[in-house]
């Protein structure tokens, strides 16, 4: 049988989502948990790679076994599990469900904080001292639709850069700035890349406009530097 | 010179604020901190030892320095430190003032979640399933007073185990019960072995009345487990 399960969690603690050899990675954490409870080795398939520091509050994995339990009973890894990783749900789904390959969209989250932050939020959101927020609403729109984002990655061999930004939501809140984009899917660093740069942008260092630039040369030497892990979240993926 | 600094932390990640031999006391990663900035060591004295995990939002030190810098410049001992301990302020004090030994009374807090925690919340708070304020709220005033709480704390050799509790406020929010302890001073772990016993109380295993028991008969057996430290917090120290 093949299950589908929502997986959230605090990235502080970990060296990203991927197996490591000498480091802490959500996925070994995951499957030991599940070898734990079910005496079988169960290996799980993300949605996506998420780097170390960075969080997740609707990632995505599939995974086989032929073991009858309730969904309840899925459920009580949580039990076998650190506090500061949680599955949400867990599903039968159809055989060939590919948690990867059929995802239709994603939506990825970046936290700025309107102040320095405090010992509790600092491993949650991003502070940068001078930021003005209007030339980056400025710039938002550049980004949106089909585009090379060469410029904006780290190139991975044999992968398309080409991606589609559907939308790109900036909410204030009373402490924060929150950016949510929303795309076909993503490269890697390609939102903190994104980000570094507005940041820049934020601080009158680059013209809005330098978005267009970037996206038509593909220069990532032009490209503000990839933005810290500890504000971007894995927001959700769509099927 | 004398300084008297306030410091804010995240217990997550540490081994309690003492200086330990193999591993992450908060108290040598300021006192690095210090030195890396000053080119000098410095010694720091705090009022409190906070266990590990156990978080501060008010912890208290004194130090000793012979430079002569500005307190804006003081406070740049937080760019060589972590983004989970924040120096929240340096003044100059009088050259006797000891963090120590002349506080005049302390507050802790301890947060219990009303549902279960979120990846992001876990370290933070504690939940127990199936707890009832009710009987919490009447058991809370046997506490109030001068009492020996030889039955609620780890022995230490040489150390009175008489204490007065001023009050004990019991706030709820959307999320939480917040408890603040408010007291002279505090044992080891006294402030967790009391409210590990409230959670007795509350589950139904206990009744109110044991916590008179206890004081009385001053027998650790009769009382809780210690409560996780996740929930605690040293909030303020008054002089």
């Amino acid at each position: 049988m093949r299950y589908k399960a929502v997986l959230s969690y605090d990235g502080t603690r970990y060296h990203g989502f991927q197996i490591q050899k000498n480091a802490l990675g959500i996925q070994g954490v995951v499957e030991r948990a599940f070898r734990l409870m079910t005496q079988s080795v169960i290996r799980i398939h993300a949605a996506g790679r998420t780097d170390k520091g960075v969080h997740a509050k609707g990632q995505v994995f599939h995974f086989d076994s032929d073991l009858d339990l309730t969904l309840e009973n899925w459920m009580r890894v949580n039990d076998r599990l650190p506090l500061d990783i949680r599955v949400l749900s867990i599903k039968k789904t159809k055989p060939d469900f590919h948690s990867r390959h059929d995802s239709k969209s994603k939506k990825y989250r970046y936290v700025i904080a309107k102040n320095p932050s405090s010992a509790f939020d600092a491993n949650y959101e991003v502070y940068v001292r001078g930021l003005d927020i209007n030339p980056i609403k400025e710039a938002l729109p550049y980004f949106i639709g089909t585009h090379n984002f060469r410029g904006f990655c780290q190139l991975v061999k044999g992968k398309s850069t080409i991606k589609t930004i559907y939308a790109i939501d900036l909410k204030e809140t009373k402490k924060h700035y929150i950016l949510t984009f929303h795309g076909n899917s993503f490269l890697k660093y390609m939102v903190r890349s994104m980000v570094g740069t507005l940041i820049e942008i934020g601080l009158g260092r680059m013209e809005p406009m330098m978005i267009k630039t970037i996206l038509e040369t593909q220069d990532r030497q032009l490209a503000g530097k990839t933005a810290e892990s500890r504000g971007l979240y894995l927001q959700k993926i769509y099927y």
